[in-house]
């Protein structure tokens, strides 16, 4: 699946406030850079200004002080250790765990430093505008940003080297992005339930303006329709991908009549989820019922039985974030904008023919 | 419990090794600012040595440039933002991931930058000789580390600020650490099972040369020994804490005659591969066994029937060591210098009465 890049945002509006964040964003790196010098140099910040844009009325002396600092901290800049800021607004769980360890492994063989958000102290507001100002962090690695799409394109039109990872909504216009194929691998998983015989299949879905929880729920949908069966409403729910909203919501499917013979969940987690109200209301797996997941993370395996799912190339995901950072660090546009690892289908015991 | 701080290593060769090291890093410290001031200042390095010794034949205005330049460093290094170094030589699963993400909110918090090496990365050797070299990093904090004891405390008879989170031995002289309650909370889930009526308990413990195996292992022992049963040498197993491993061992002490009425396991990994044995001999969990965990990672509540387990304060080992490594970077000795937390055994449909 390709998306389009697209180049413009919608209305008025959203063009004032990246123009706006723009200009903060210069502002605060020159003021930096300024204050700095001047603190080096024991001159006042309005003459470090005055050198810089090459005013005449400064003694040559203050001139030369201020022009060796200038290229003191260029030099500085030049050969300390690059590093990457990597933010992940989230618990370092099996899944963003996996992608921050193969981060750091990548970044390590590059001989690049990370410097590190995660858990709460990356929901912060204003650390992607800050970043663009933070002299001694030269690039950024955003997984899954919480923040709306205009902010991404104003940091990306400061000119600001960084790289997503598993973007929440798509198209994002010039920002290189690494994602699962999340369509691909729902419908291969669908497909899966099909040809066991499953015609009666409801969905347990992700957040629908979530990236993820859009293109997932397409895959479904794509597989159901090519053997000529639309989805009905009343056998969907959208969940906040945790166990216990798999569990609520599957509760409610299994009280359905005719009762589905499958659910195919948005995630491991929601699977799991699916296993105990399954077992609350004495259906045996995959006897009575058939479960899949998606993601493939430790729990999977776990599970009695342990679960059909879709392995995201975690590691892998890591690794080519790293590589597109590198070409956008060097200047370059990466050749491909928004990249998708193909998923795998790992078929275990939680399916069978109906 | 508490471990004696002992102030001594085994053996002259260990000192003379720890010698070495310490000077080694001094050295490795010295030459990197004598460098760096003489790349700003462009004087040679022996000139630099001979300002900062000082000689008397260096020329005033060479001396003046070079203390100025001295300054100006000592100056950035006091304004910049602190840093800490966080190395988890593993990947970041359930268990680790946790604790990197508390110690990164934490910090945060504090105001001080996380720089990370995280998984294979985080395994090189010579990571931490090159620590007190390290300009821009004030003080480390070190997760189950696999260094010998030596290599630890040349670290921190080098002076270099630093707290061990998760330790793998004990004890480790003059160096703050923090660990679960591993002997306690071994203890309360063996003491769990006598009450329930076992006494047949077999031990798929970790790893003997680690602090966690073998504190876990006399918490088990102490439990069986006040209800008056000695474990016996065939109901015991060291293994490598992963789930393929406590499959291979559950398999063989199942095979036993007569059947341990109960197995408590080293860690929840561990005891899903013994759900994984139970289930491939057709024994009924808890009925015909019960099985026990440790650590009670997101693994424990998916399993069938969930697992009983004693819950390790991930969070707060996290937070603890960050306010254990503010003591130590302000040049106090922390009050306690290997710090417990306590374990909650949590009791969830793996255990049953005999």
């Amino acid at each position: 699946m390709k998306h389009p890049v697209v180049a413009t945002v919608n209305g008025l509006e959203d063009f004032r406030y990246i123009d706006l964040v723009e200009r903060k964003i210069e502002n605060v790196k020159q003021r930096a850079s300024l204050r700095d010098i001047a603190a080096e140099t024991g001159v006042s910040i309005a003459t470090v200004s005055r050198v810089l844009n090459d005013h005449v009325n400064v003694a040559q002396r203050t001139r030369d002080l201020v022009l060796q600092a200038v290229e003191r901290r260029r030099h500085e800049v030049a050969t300390r250790t690059r590093t990457v800021y990597v933010r992940c607004p989230y618990v370092l769980t099996d899944y963003f765990g996996l992608i921050v360890s193969s981060i750091a492994e990548t970044l390590k063989l590059h001989g690049l430093r990370l410097v590190l958000d995660a858990g709460e102290s990356g929901q912060g507001t204003g650390a992607l505008r800050d970043l663009p100002g933070t002299d001694d962090v030269d690039a950024a690695i955003l997984i899954l940003p919480p923040e709306e799409g205009d902010e991404l394109v104003a940091l990306s039109r400061a000119g600001y080297p960084f790289v997503v990872v598993d973007p929440r909504i798509l198209p994002l216009p010039d920002i290189a992005s690494v994602s699962a194929a999340h369509f691909a691998g729902a419908r291969a998983v669908a497909d899966h339930l099909i040809e066991l015989g499953h015609r009666d299949i409801a969905v347990i879905a992700g957040p629908e303006e979530w990236l993820a929880g859009d293109a997932r729920l397409a895959g479904h949908r794509a597989a159901l329709a090519q053997a000529g069966v639309l989805l009905a409403p009343e056998r969907l729910r959208h969940v906040e991908p945790t166990t216990a909203h798999g569990r609520s919501a599957a509760a409610e499917l299994l009280d359905l009549e005719p009762r589905p013979s499958a659910i195919v969940c948005f995630n491991d987690k929601v699977a799991v989820g699916t296993l105990q109200a399954a077992r609350e209301r004495g259906l045996r797996v995959p006897e009575d019922l058939s479960v899949a997941g998606f993601d493939d993370i430790d729990l999977a395996e776990a599970t009695s039985p342990p679960l059909t799912t879709v392995r995201q190339p975690l590691q892998e995901m890591g690794r080519i974030a790293v590589t597109q950072l590198m070409r956008v660090l060097d200047g370059h546009q990466p050749e491909a904008l928004h990249i998708e690892l193909a998923t795998t289908l790992v078929v275990r015991e939680s399916t069978a023919a109906r």
